[in-house]
């Protein structure tokens, strides 16, 4: 709606308020899908190998248009009722085919989901969760030939457009990136105290320290995040949590969060990783034999370890934790995009001109 | 006022009252001595070659107490009315004496100034400043039994909140240090983004991925002092800006203030060092030379740029900037001071609450 | 042996050498066990809630010795013919029974193996491997009451020479881990450069500087390496890579892995988290999309691209590489032991006197 | 010589071997006059608002050319009897008369030196140094039309070979960089581990990890100039320390010695900057107050402590040490050249070809 009203195409407002209205009369989840498969990135989107690898405009009459092409890595898309599609980058006028954005039902004619399951391990080796263990599924999702009606098209051909769409969408996707990691982070530093202390290593200082610094990534997140919501910007008429400090606090929560896993590991020890397996400690015969050996502090039982060793390895040391360091690299977008934002949107020019004065040089723009 | 409310000890209270009336009836200007010269660190104060290596009392009688040893690193302290004088560490029951706290005049007997100049290049080799210089001259203050009524005494004796009275001290000295170090650093944003404009070099991928680190650097301590201001604790009637993202501030200043100047010196190039001294520019037969060889991006003359070369080198490669980067690291406390209170405010049991409680492990205390 | 020999007696040493002939004549396969289970870290082998958290003698007779307890983390163990036991850290006087060294065969009575698998995924949903996948698995090993024959003890009750034996086979065990782990880190590169080259990014600016950093990080590990065994060591007759290099070569590697991981699964792509199962691959209705949409740079067919990101995914985003990456952290003995031995083999002394001299100061020891 | 051997012209080869017996004959040294002062960087060399901020040949006849320009940052230039000029990057077609490299005595007609002083601090506020004060000191060199005869041409008009030039030059140049900051560095490591001692903190964990870091900076700085040794490449029939190696340790070198600074500032204390002058030393009214406050551990005496306080200042907190974070930044190439230079020799195509095989994809070139 923000980009709708720059374009100043009163239609496009006002499908978008129609769209709104009726996704909050229906109380309908959507999936947001960006990202094109981009075959290869050193060229545009015209000067592809063929002209599918970003969504494109096959056709269009008096009802609607038709569209072609994949996005990817959506995540929970089957799961939602609507899909509503953005374009990726921005686009030159020879791409005007590109600079596509509407909204269509999941179970639209033509659309194909190719999904895969969640990458956790679910065997009997491993040791039961206490809460039940949530996944979220990606998707790829093919448009093959997809009508979607004029109602539901909010741009098409405005290819000067597409890249104020993709940064509108990015600046409000990554804030919530950023809030939703913060209680991921708040387990991690949790895991990594209740290891220390069932370990019997609080009080080493490399302990210390790695703690203090685990804190201190979590609680810059969190200071991160509420002062982008204290120096919000205006779009229009809403007010956006500041995209400056929001690409800041998501940059900071991919740059270090590694070295975060990396202590957390450090301090829990290699138990995480060769920790018998849960049918050894079912086993009668080898029960007693861990339960004997694989205590820590005795004010913890040691079943009381084994299940926190579980659960810092679930988040650590697994194929999840794998998962979760790639989400935090390319997942609301990769290091680099925020670089480009934070390039865009920083007082560079204020500091310029700071430095001049105080140098006694003219500022001449 | 704080400490002295919780000592509980109306005398302290009323005297720390009258001593702040005191003060604004006058408008007078204080410095505050916290640091001792410590001699070796690896003994406490009752420990060791002599008594002194701490301020202490050596004699107290009905009109008040007689103070000997010395305080080091007191910023501005000759141009002040008065001196306070704190406790720098944690006391046993045996160091009592070395519990005391008490205001005095600058020019009180006893008291001597031992000053060292400041450290700027004052030469006529080097370029003037289109600015006053300004400096902080640093003090070693020695107070050779210097007597202190029992109506300037704010502690003497009670040795366990000696730690309190620091700790105390130390979180409004850190979030000031916080606050007046964000110009120092947009001024170090600007030489870059101003040296990088006239070498021509804005556009280079390198130094654009560093002005955004830069720029990070800059908007989070920025954005980390206005979410302290914002989620104040209360010291009695007192709100206190957040200790644990005050001293989260302050480290994240210091850690990455010499990683900023070596960016910053890389961008502005050799000649920030290398620049052939005012004396030559004054020169008429020198000067030419230097009108044709030195220039950069025409936008500007060389004289423009040359004045910028001399300005950044006074921030980034100078005994100045050498000096600030000592600042960083010790004013207001060391970064293991910094740790220190984050291990001390950070919620490490909420964390850890968090993760055993997903772990499906009993919380015990 | 080269501690047998340090301890002056006879026995030991030919104990060590007719273990050693008997080794080669059989051509036996070892592991070492080292690493104890270890109870409450901030207690000492005695003051444990239970004595066995660390390996001990419990009774001694002409014939030999009996030993209980429990060895962590001791990879391929069931594998070998002969297990060799050592003390995994320093011991006081009053812990002389935990002072014990000695080998037996894997099978002999008493001995237990709890082992656990491998980690890596083998569903029909992953992509198979052109090379067999050879995995190593752990084992916890219990000793429950074994019985060794003296002429297989190497150490009994000489606590004092416990840390030595543990340190010296640390040194020995360090350069292994050097060394076997430079052909992965060569493979995490080519991933890097392969899928650079597939996604059609290479000459990225910042994809080019994460390459050079990769570069940098293997080769330095194999310089060091390199380097090591150039300046080697005397332990007796044998001459030891120099234990200061490999341990500064193993630091290297453990304390910047997880940041090459990171760039690798920068550059690769969301891809590698989200591909579509193998299954859908091989499904006939699935596959055409595949195709058509994961193509990336036109030289390498879609099939090869997904090979080299299913490839890619095992080493960066899997429960492998999560393994991988706490054998990093703790295999060999974690980072604060390489720090510990630096701190003893490092020529700190060489400098302090270099820096007393050049300041005019006296060298007193 | 490598270079005038590959540009396939004999007369180059004769000329550098004549200037090269000439060289040694009568024992003088050059300085070597490569960085031109580039005017706008974003600016080819014949790009510029003027000719000659690259230095290039305007006139030439049968005896020989004339060149104007003007190199900068020149170490020790003026002490030296000869000039070798060398191109300071790759030319294109249209700069052949920029592609040009010549011996020239320094006090030929048209050169004119435009020096500065070091920027040592040497006034009576400072303590003296038990070593002489030596210190470089930096030209800018201007050629205003000078003839330089045939003979001592090495080059002139050969375009493609600039880079060549600049380049061969850049890994013998680089690695003597390496190796003179060896004593520099051990030097910053003994005021560290001398620092720590005097002020008692030896044993706190937080120095011992400190000084670990450093160890293993300077024994990386070490070990790889070793290992370049070690692994040299031949250029026509001179073997050269391996390229690869000596830019990641000059890369090693500048990357991390800003941290190490900040190591050293850190242990040493506040008072390295705010120690009072040598005057106040020398006074007898102020010396027995600094005599008896500011000692340390009691090994040494106060005075001990200050030399080494005001050793420790000059190479971590002055103008010089300022000065000298440049250096590392800047001299022998900025770390964007190093890895310019890491990206040309590492081995990419055998990383690349490794996981490829292991991937099972088939290597096209």
């Amino acid at each position: 709606m923000v980009v709708a009203q720059q374009m100043n195409k009163p239609e496009y407002v006002e499908r978008t308020k129609n769209y709104l209205e009726y996704l909050i009369k229906n109380d309908w989840t959507l999936s947001g899908a960006v990202t094109d498969t981009k075959g290869d990135r050193s060229k545009t989107p015209a000067g592809q190998a063929h002209p599918d690898y970003y969504l494109h405009v096959v056709d269009r009459n008096k009802d609607g248009i038709v569209v072609k092409g994949c996005k990817m890595h959506i995540t929970a898309a089957p799961c939602c009722n609507d899909i509503i599609v953005l374009p990726t980058r921005n686009m030159q006028e020879n791409e005007a085919d590109y600079a596509v954005s509407f909204a269509t039902p999941s179970n639209a004619k033509g659309i194909k989901f190719i999904c895969r399951p969640s990458r956790g391990e679910r065997s009997p080796n491993e040791y039961p969760s206490s809460l039940p263990i949530r996944d979220l599924n990606e998707a790829m999702i093919v448009f093959d030939n997809v009508f979607v009606p004029w109602e539901r098209v909010f741009m098409c051909g405005e290819w000067a457009y597409a890249i104020l769409l993709a940064y509108t969408f990015a600046t409000f996707h990554r804030f919530t990136a950023v809030c939703y990691h913060i209680p991921i982070v708040e387990n991690l530093a949790g895991c990594a105290v209740a290891m220390a202390e069932m370990n019997g290593i609080s009080n080493e200082e490399h302990v210390k320290d790695k703690l203090v610094n685990i804190a201190s990534y979590v609680e810059t997140i969190k200071a991160l995040a509420q002062a982008a919501t204290l120096s919000p910007v205006r779009y229009g008429e809403i007010a956006v949590p500041s995209p400056l400090i929001t690409n800041m606090a998501k940059l900071h929560y991919a740059r270090s969060y590694h070295e975060v896993i990396k202590m957390v590991q450090d301090i829990s020890g290699g138990i995480i990783s060769t920790l018998p397996t849960y049918r050894d400690w079912e086993n009668p015969e080898t029960r007693p034999y861990m339960e004997h050996y694989l205590g820590g502090n005795p004010k913890y039982t040691t079943e009381e370890r084994l299940k926190m060793v579980a659960h810092t390895h679930r988040w650590v040391a697994s194929a999840e934790s794998a998962h979760q360091e790639m989400i935090t690299v390319h997942a609301e977008g990769s290091m680099e995009t925020q670089k480009m934002m934070i390039m865009v949107e920083a007082p560079f020019k204020d500091y310029r001109d700071l430095a001049l004065l105080a140098a006694g040089v003219e500022i001449k723009d």
